[in-house]
């Protein structure tokens, strides 16, 4: 995938560049997406739109038009030649002089990139994150922002752990959510995932799920996952089963009943 | 001033470009230092290379080597003509491909950018932020990293109650610091700063001003601050008395004995 949509236009991505200035680079001020485009369309475009706009919202940042948002995603793929895969929507608060005061107007960074679909992937050993913890005291909890450095580390303790994904808690030491996902659990044979006020990111997956599935959003703590008989993660471009937490096993490993149906329906 | 140095080479920034892969823009992975140039030399730069490279162990980060980091320092101000003033240093991650990991072998961005010195500001105006929390119970609280959105929010709610900066609270509710500064308070006769563990950055300039005057590293609430008889704030670039503090008046407002000692001893 070699073209980009940057600020309105589409370039090669080696001939693209961002502003040394930006303060997207250089605070992490600003937003992204992950999109999932399933046969030339993105799924649950309004949703991402509506959540990119609540995030800009929280952070009094400006958005270009909805519809040029939509038509540089929908030009991005296309340019690609991409069928299926993702696009990746990140809209920064633009150049900036040296400090943490903004602009008086502000001229955001809007950059879509695209991605060919990743391989299929087998269910996944989860850890419950020692590293650090996600702080529900926060709005940027409740919004997908550039500030990723506590998931990246979580993700980099997973890994040294021998798993492929971490569980966050947050500050009061309950579950959170995933490192790039929503955590879903079946615990005493009721699906539940935590709320929003735990600390959740709200994952336009996880809300298809809850509609499509019912489930209740409940608060749980590590302990509530050590007796779940199924958990699985969900994103924009995936729903995938868990296998084992903190090396213990999950169910009987498999894919089971509730994660197919999330599949199925979303 | 137009010179940068990017990965080992000074370069006009208009010329300069980020990579739109960059983990920097895209996740805030890195880390930063604001520098202090002062006649021809930087302030304390040891002390924040030290810095960098913690930050750099708990981000799990390659750096170039200390010397070749200090050259750009030096090369980039000495380039941009500057006499007196700041520089900022940057490293990131480095391009990546889509998600969370890294690479396998991460090849950091480094830049160094110039600024002028900013004009002298009188005693500013603080506000207990009410939007949001310093998670002190993430190893982030303790580097200085990209991810630096609470600190904007707390800023621009500072500006939206016509203050010039915020005081930062913590998860449980105590005082952590400013949005780019160490906060320290005379309480009680006692020069007091708060702890590490609430979630205070390691400033250059705050284990100057300690190891210089003396002073407690010690928990802060709210109401220790509201019966401070002097406050001040310390950051790479300055020292600046604090003259209120949500609307009501610190000592006499202006610069108070301990900020006026903090100053000629570092």
């Amino acid at each position: 995938m070699s073209l980009v949509w940057l600020n309105g236009a589409l370039r090669p991505a080696d001939a693209a560049g961002i502003d040394v200035a930006d303060r997207g680079f250089l605070l992490g001020d600003g937003l992204f997406e992950t999109l999932c485009w399933r046969d030339g369309a993105v799924v649950r475009l309004d949703a991402h739109l509506a959540r990119l706009a609540a995030g800009a919202a929280v952070l009094d940042l400006p958005l270009p038009p909805m519809a040029v948002l939509a038509a540089g995603l929908a030009d991005t793929a296309v340019a690609n030649g991409l069928t299926n895969g993702s696009l990746r929507l990140t809209v920064s608060a633009g150049v900036g002089a040296r400090g943490l005061a903004r602009p008086a107007q502000p001229q955001p960074t809007v950059l879509v990139t695209a991605a060919a679909p990743g391989a299929p992937m087998g269910p996944a050993k989860l850890v419950v994150a020692a590293t650090t913890r996600r702080n529900e005291h926060s709005p940027l909890s409740g919004i997908k922002c550039l500030n990723y450095l506590d998931h990246i580390l979580a993700r980099n303790e997973a890994a040294a752990r021998g798993a492929d994904d971490a569980v966050l808690l947050n500050t009061e030491g309950r579950v959170a959510c995933a490192t790039a996902a929503t955590l879903f659990a079946v615990v005493d044979g009721a699906l539940v995932t935590p709320p929003l006020a735990a600390g959740a990111l709200p994952g336009t997956r996880r809300a298809a799920v809850l509609a499509a599935l019912g489930g209740e959003e409940r608060g749980l703590d590590p302990a509530d996952l050590r007796r779940a008989t199924e958990m699985f993660l969900t994103s924009s471009l995936m729903v995938r089963s868990i296998s084992r937490l903190d090396g213990m096993p999950v169910g009987d490993g498999r894919c089971g009943p509730v994660a197919a149906a999330a599949v199925a329906a979303t």
